[in-house]
């Protein structure tokens, strides 16, 4: 039974998703509601303190925006917070928190494994199997190699950590230059990107999308690139612009992309990508390790209880720039 | 021109094998003589006091081997030196050196590649792909795995630098146990494998092909393996019994295998194990990355000039044991 004077959370999810695993714990602590589409939100809103937003809906949320209340704060329960950011909510004094950290170590898993998969020519080596043919070939080592991380958040960061830790060279964009950083062979400011490209064997985009990443990495980034250096996104897809990522590829002027996030999602079946063995793509999976919906829940959750005990919240967005700070 | 009293230098190479890249740089110092089969080496190993063995060629060697009149060092480019080891020559006085280190950093990378492809099921990703599939799966964590290295030569030891360097748990099985290995969590005795090997989610074989280790893994060894395992085979082909491993895998005993090596190469285009979608496979090539027949030569010339100025070689090989020791 719900108590007077608990708090509200609303748990917004994709229409027919599951509840996410682990609410249970906060029964006690709070009255949970769920809504999936405008007329659910337009229902659950009024009274609602908290909202964990497992899918954007932004539309929906947009336009049930007026009925939230007394909303104080949002926890969006996935790294990227490009799809919530409406003027609104922007403008509003409701906080926004993300996932930050969460899937750090396993897309920076994910982009070792392509690096690796590159360098040994893997794909082509599971195509030769389909095909019963045995093949030799010499391959690359990593080894050495230079890797640019466009982006130097927390999963950039644990980028570098395990790029590093196998003697590949990592460096970092981000907004603010440093040569003393822990992690990265060196930090180069934003404007410094398309000077950078040349010096690469890999360019991994582990950026947020916002207004100033949106096609960001368009034909003259491809242009800057080195013809043997492969393009890695695991950050939003529309941070690349696909004609000119698949003009680059037709042209030689890049050797290879691994695509886990693409402009249009699912990819549609008849995409020029799909047939390419220099590109490895993946369904926008890799941060997505067995057990992470309840892992994400548990952060919402220890969120909660500072929350609840007036305390500081971690992992806050900032609205303007986009993207939890560092 | 050769000079009187230059040593000799016979290369021993496949039939339409191409010289060794680099061997120009010795003939001032060397008379280079080449041969690929029995008759060319009856021919060749008259005056002979050095062999560079960049293909085995046994039978060829071995009913030639009356012929080595003044033999007095073998050089094999190449880790293993099974197929070198013929009686007349282990009972010789003639010494053997191998590769050892050439590959070592090559053949890690490829099996880190393997171990983080079947904790991201990036082999169905390409199956997926080439079927224009958008198929999103929740994977592994490579993080926090246990790994267990058969064999911790100087491969071996690579491997775990590498598995170490990014978080996982690396073991291995050697000759002599001991616990204050700076590159293992532990080493355990070869007497200890089958009680050691339920306890790994990766196992690794790194070990040369000896009476000991041929047929090593067999029913035996994939019953004691966990159900989530996967090997790993970047040693020798007849170190795992294939049959028993097909049933392993049929049975659901072990989760995967990655194959470099196998009990016979080129695998024939009708083998059981193409096809199946847990088996990782390419073609005797982990090692083999762009520029290593130069490399191989390099080191042999360097071990040359210590045999020319009477020092001691490096890389010399057990041949009772059949491998370099440490």
């Amino acid at each position: 039974m719900t108590q007077q004077n608990q708090p509200v959370i609303t748990v917004l999810t994709a229409p027919g998703e599951q509840e996410p695993p682990g609410m249970d714990a906060v029964r006690a602590r709070a009255e949970v509601r769920f809504a999936c589409d405008e007329e659910t939100l337009r229902q659950t809103l009024p009274g609602t303190d908290v909202m964990m937003v497992t899918d954007f809906r932004t539309e929906a949320f947009e336009a049930a925006w007026p009925a939230a209340d007394r909303l104080q704060w949002i926890h969006a329960t996935s790294a990227g917070v490009d799809a919530l950011m409406f003027p609104a909510l922007i403008d509003s004094d409701v906080v926004v928190t993300n996932a930050r950290g969460i899937f750090d170590r396993t897309i920076a898993e994910y982009v070792l494994c392509t690096i690796l998969m590159f360098a040994k020519d893997f794909p082509n080596s599971v195509r030769l199997q389909e095909r019963h043919e045995w093949k030799h070939r010499d391959t690359e080592r990593a080894e050495g190699k230079q890797v640019l991380v466009v982006g130097a958040g927390s999963i950039g960061r644990q980028i570098a950590r395990l790029t590093s830790a196998i003697g590949l060279h990592p460096h970092g964009i981000a907004r603010t230059p440093r040569h003393d950083d822990p992690d990265f062979v060196a930090v180069h400011g934003n404007n410094q990107l398309f000077q950078q490209l040349e010096h690469f064997d890999y360019v991994v985009i582990a950026a947020p999308l916002t207004p100033q990443t949106e096609g960001l990495f368009d034909q003259r980034a491809f242009k800057a690139m080195r013809t043997s250096a492969r393009l890695i996104n695991i950050g939003r897809g529309p941070i690349v612009k696909t004609d000119d990522l698949i003009a680059a590829l037709d042209a030689k002027e890049i050797a290879g992309a691994a695509l886990d996030v693409f402009e249009e999602e699912p990819l549609p079946e008849d995409h020029p990508l799909w047939d390419r063995d220099n590109v490895i793509m993946t369904a926008h999976m890799a941060g997505d390790f067995i057990g992470w919906k309840r892992a994400l829940t548990d952060q919402f959750l220890e969120n909660f209880d500072l929350w609840h005990s007036g305390r500081d919240l971690f992992n806050l967005v900032n609205k303007k720039l986009g993207y939890a700070g560092s």
